[in-house]
């Protein structure tokens, strides 16, 4: 995730860092360089029929508009995954000050703790689809190769639950409570498996992409008869509209990918880890600062 | 569903697969046919009226609106699935560790989660209305000829547990938490049976087709005075924005379907199998697969 | 509710059933005849002034924008009232699972679910505004006379539960989920009938239908200069659109009407009795069946 | 809350009482008057500069958007206005028979139940800002004086749901059921005095009616060309429908005001009388009824 | 937040307080400045192009939906944070009568509501990073340090509950009850947190900014051929409204900030010191006003 403030004067003008022009130069110079041969064709040899705008203005209101549809289901994934890994943060806290009081047992309580960091850790590597973490390989190195790594974590926390309700270190009452956490941390965490394992549909991606380009080859025709020379510029603000938009999207529909604009999983289970010191009796560690605006 | 990466740029020329173009291709053909036909006829007898865009242009805009709206509601409906197979894949997770912590005897445990699967894919089988299916010919079938499959399954875990309270073998915490994971699972399912059995309404299917139609056939009036033989171009490149649309909309409105951008319930359940295989003592199978870029 | 498959070609043209066509034909005729009138005073007496679009098509968008607003709005009433059936469905059969767990009296069980069926059956009446319904006068006739029929049925059941709880043939667990499985009931049906009772805001209608026929009553004037004797069928079309779509909202905000596009009531009472037959001992009822497309 | 049928023809035309146009008519006259003067000023001196419609299509679809915005955010806070307190009579409905369940002594259930119907008046009272109301004063003239009256109220049942708990009058199993009932109701009244305490952000309304004047001020530059004395007219209609929706936006932004729109909190507060007057031993009171359309 | 009524007439054309003028008054001037310089250009050197309005049109309406969109998301984010802060309230409220139900001791009791409000504060200070607070200051010096100050204050209480549970002054019911209560209050927590350190996609900001630039700077070519000397004043209030929207939208997204249109912190805390009040034997504080409209 960028973490910046809003922009100023001259971070509008030359700002890279963070913005969507370095991902789509390619695509907008090849349309603005068409649209400029369109113009050379037509001042030349006349090849180029002119036509009014009505029908451009349909058209392209009708794709701000799916682009604006695809848009908010974009970022309603980016931000839904937020509010997930949001919750299972509030999730880890309650967990740590419940064992507090249904685990009497001290032992029993750190292991419950260090074990669903590590399914946290787990977790952020699966969705990642990281190969080499070295935070889940230092912390739970037998369980990388299981089918299921996180759900692995969590089978091990209740095979412990289960035998400190069989041996009366663990009530009813919190027998109830803790499930009861573990079922709203596994909701969590199916939702964001669904987020990772559910792409907006591919046809969207198609439909966008194809009518976006055939707009912007399009549009030299509606406005070479009044703009002239002038033609590839509009044509590439155009372009850069809604090529950056769509390609912004993209990246927010996969917010546990490594795009900039990802969410910050390493910083929240560094939250998490901060958050579960005190209870473990250990310092807590610094929080994660970002790295040329960039908090990973 | 589709599991395809970004469209690159010679798949946005030619990709077929996954794409909208060959369910609409009948359609969209007559429309363009239809529009150069009336080309011809206003310039060889002038029979056409020539109109000015105005009115194109509200109805275009308003057509816009309006099937921006039936596609936020059919994709709201195949999100809204996706999301209640995802919570029940949860709780079949969940359940798997709270029977440990409650139910001590092994036996039960084990005929409970077998159960449990055997929901899954009568309900999955209840939804894509399969009237042959080798899993739950499989996994149940004494239940296939009852009035409610899947419900049935659910009722003899239900037996079970009943018959376990009553002898003591399950606490009342362990009751308590169990009736409500059932519950959570009976509210999942009665959602997927909801957008089953409820299309969007049919008067809007109607409304929006005739009125995409009617524009796609008027346009011409519009076009062919600046357009000349370009009219049909502009016409099939509308007509494919909208109908495509209207297309995508129909079959994301029907996420339980065998299209190709229905939800991989197939996946989904076998996801199920994999997390609750270590809780039956089984190795885990492997995860589906696309085939061709679709997952069933 | 209209239960047909996607309109084919010739159901485009032609179909009725379940098309809003003949509920705005004689305003639609109206607003058609007018515009012809218009064009006949403009062509014979050059009575009408001539305007050009622009401020039509400001007023189109915003008109557009405003109907889909309160079209939003009106599905999302309709969507919600069929969430809240769902749920209910939900409710019964959870509920019909969980009195066998804490229950263990056959008879208290019995009396308890065929209650819930005579409440849904009430609730149904009760929202319908049905005066003679053949079910719930023969389930329960005794209650039909009560302030408030459904409330009654519940009242009923709680006061069993109460008696059960005293006499201890309920234990606290099972009083804590029968009251959290009644408590979802009581929320549910509290929302059902705040959907029926609170119409979306008034002026909202009286200003939309206003806009509109204003709107289709001027339009003459910006068509007739340039279309002639083709701006009745452009109003007319136009007409279609705006009416058509401001009678589909005012249908869908009553859910719990009598119209073809109300919630089909009767089949979810019917899918509800089916459900709970076998833990009533008795064989299921047929579920019903659209009769000419309609399920009610 | 206005409760009318959807408006026929002649009240179409006619119709004032939850119209929005007594509101708007002093601003929509003075917008008229003063295009009128600036038509006037056209003829006489030319003074008035012509300008083409583009800038105004942008600026009015700007408006538009911005106005569709506020008045889906005003619509929301309504309506979710009306979602809790149709939970509040919910839970009060549950709450009569939940304590029929674990509160074996009549006299403590009643005093509850009293209780809680004065905190509904009293949290009626509170949001609707009532120096004088009689239902308080009647029910519960000693909390009238406190800081939060209807938290007071909640407090004496805590108090007296203490006392129950230490002499055994209540289980531990109610208390989890009754102080969860109370959760929620504290819920939805925070939710209530979140709305009423927190408008729409101010800012807003100040941009709104800044663009909408100067929209309506500026119009008459791009009309009085083509339009000439029509031009009021136009002005008028698009003053109407902005101003109008402007109004309306307002007038739900504070569901718990005193305007005809205003959510009919009377009838409500009477609903859970009638529900709650069989667990009381009291005849029902009959329901409110609107007068001259008017629930209150 | 700005706490004032509706705008009257005078305070339409001059309320500086609570508008948004004064923050954009800057980048307004210097556009307005430089379109006048343009029209100045094109009077004496003719060196501007003239260009005709459909790309504008069609840019405009795709940066009006874009604008939508993120003020759409913004208020979400202003709202979803003053939902919390209500639910924070409410959690008070309740647990300070849950504590009156299932702590028998009232010392405890008094400490756990003091540590609750300390928290509350803690958590304010923390979403507003204030260095210096006296509240705060006076209420937990000691936590000041910690490297999660409202998370120590909720492991504080949790210490003494967890105490108080194992010598038998709490029950099983009320541990359910209290951990309940305070995961709540984690959720609200992480999810301010949350709102407070994930702000809006930063690439949206570029965007939007640079195409609401890039649209003022060259709207003057569109105007100028028919505007002439009215083109600043026309490139003024097209900025107006959309650099005015884009701030706003800038100030609403960060809720927890201290901009004027921020959420009133101080104010909620001082609505739950009023509510738990009469919980500790203290006199309720009088509620905080607001000063020159604004409340803190």
């Amino acid at each position: 995730m960028i973490i910046r403030d809003k922009p100023r004067a001259w971070e509008l003008a030359f700002a890279l860092r963070g913005s969507i022009l370095p991902h789509i130069a390619f695509p907008l110079a090849g349309v603005v360089a068409l649209s400029a041969l369109m113009v050379l064709l037509d001042h030349h040899f006349g090849l180029l029929p002119h036509i009014e705008g009505i029908p451009f203005t349909v058209f392209g209101i009708a794709l701000s508009l799916f682009l604006s549809f695809r848009n908010n289901a974009a970022y309603d994934r980016w931000w839904e995954a937020r509010k997930l890994w949001g919750g299972l943060l509030a999730d880890l806290r309650s967990l740590a000050r419940e064992v507090e009081i249904f685990l009497p047992d001290q032992g029993l309580r750190h292991r419950i703790l260090l074990q669903s960091l590590a399914f946290l850790h787990l977790h952020r590597r699966q969705l990642r689809r990281l190969s080499h973490d070295l935070e889940t390989q230092t912390r739970s190195p037998e369980l990388l190769a299981d089918p299921h790594p996180p759900c692995s974590a969590l089978n091990l926390i209740h095979a412990d639950l289960a035998q400190a309700y069989a041996k009366g270190q663990m009530d009813g009452f919190g027998a109830r409570t803790l499930t009861a956490r573990f079922g709203s941390i596994a909701l969590a965490q199916a939702g964001c498996e669904r987020i990772a394992a559910t792409p907006l549909p591919f046809v969207y991606s198609l439909l966008i992409y194809r009518t976006t380009y055939l707009f912007c080859l399009l549009l030299p025709m509606a406005l070479v008869g009044t703009s002239g020379w002038l033609t590839p510029l509009f044509v590439g603000i155009v372009a850069y509209v809604f090529l950056g938009l769509a390609e912004v999207t993209e990246e927010l529909s996969h917010p546990f990918g490594s795009t900039l604009n990802a969410l910050p999983l390493d910083a929240i289970c560094r939250a998490a880890e901060i958050s579960l010191a005190p209870h473990l009796g250990q310092p807590s560690p610094p929080p994660l600062q970002p790295v040329d605006f960039h908090l990973s």
